[in-house]
């Protein structure tokens, strides 16, 4: 259990997901200046979405202009709306809008299909 | 309509959808090294996808380790479908398998919510 939050971490950052339909999070931001104890907290926030009920995986990438994108894969809306509602998770969304995002979107989706190489 | 394309990139990266419903395609992509092509082909492949039917908007974003995810959004499932087939995509689609990219998923999503800050 101890590594359970590894499972969705694959090597090259790809997500193993299963056969759809499943849901998924895209949150796409653009970062204040300065760390602000962002650096910290995105590093709690991930272990911490990885251990709730229905997380399935989750990618990110962040450009040198600052412009991030994080893609979390969730088994229903139940499971994301419960992952919203996590009480470190809201300060950690305070603490978004006063200190670390610029602006930002989010937008919940349901997955129908999937492929890879 | 020479800025069309230019229509749906903001400053911030973020795009400005419409309400939804509509369509996300998430290509998550872990790059092979070097260049290759690749970056002439990327611009290239961006101004043709912002130009085709159905076509809201997209945002990308590549780590310094090589991992990179693009959203693009459209209105239809057929917007996606008939974007996939088109030729000169197909071409790119090509190299992508043989010279740029060491493994990559899509997924296609109907987006059912969003919301931006």
């Amino acid at each position: 259990m101890s590594n359970h939050s590894n499972d969705h971490h694959e090597p090259s950052g790809i997500a193993k997901t299963p056969e759809p339909p499943y849901y998924a999070v895209v949150f796409t931001s653009l970062r204040t200046p300065g760390d602000n104890g962002y650096g910290d907290m995105a590093e709690q926030m991930s272990k911490l979405a990885s251990v709730q009920p229905g997380f399935l995986g989750v990618e990110s990438a962040r450009d040198s202009d600052g412009i991030g994108i994080t893609v979390s894969y969730w088994e229903s809306l139940d499971a994301i709306k419960n992952w919203k509602a996590n009480p470190l998770h809201l300060t950690a969304q305070d603490k978004g809008r006063t200190d670390w995002y610029a602006s930002y979107s989010v937008r919940i989706s349901r997955v129908e299909r999937q492929y890879f190489f």
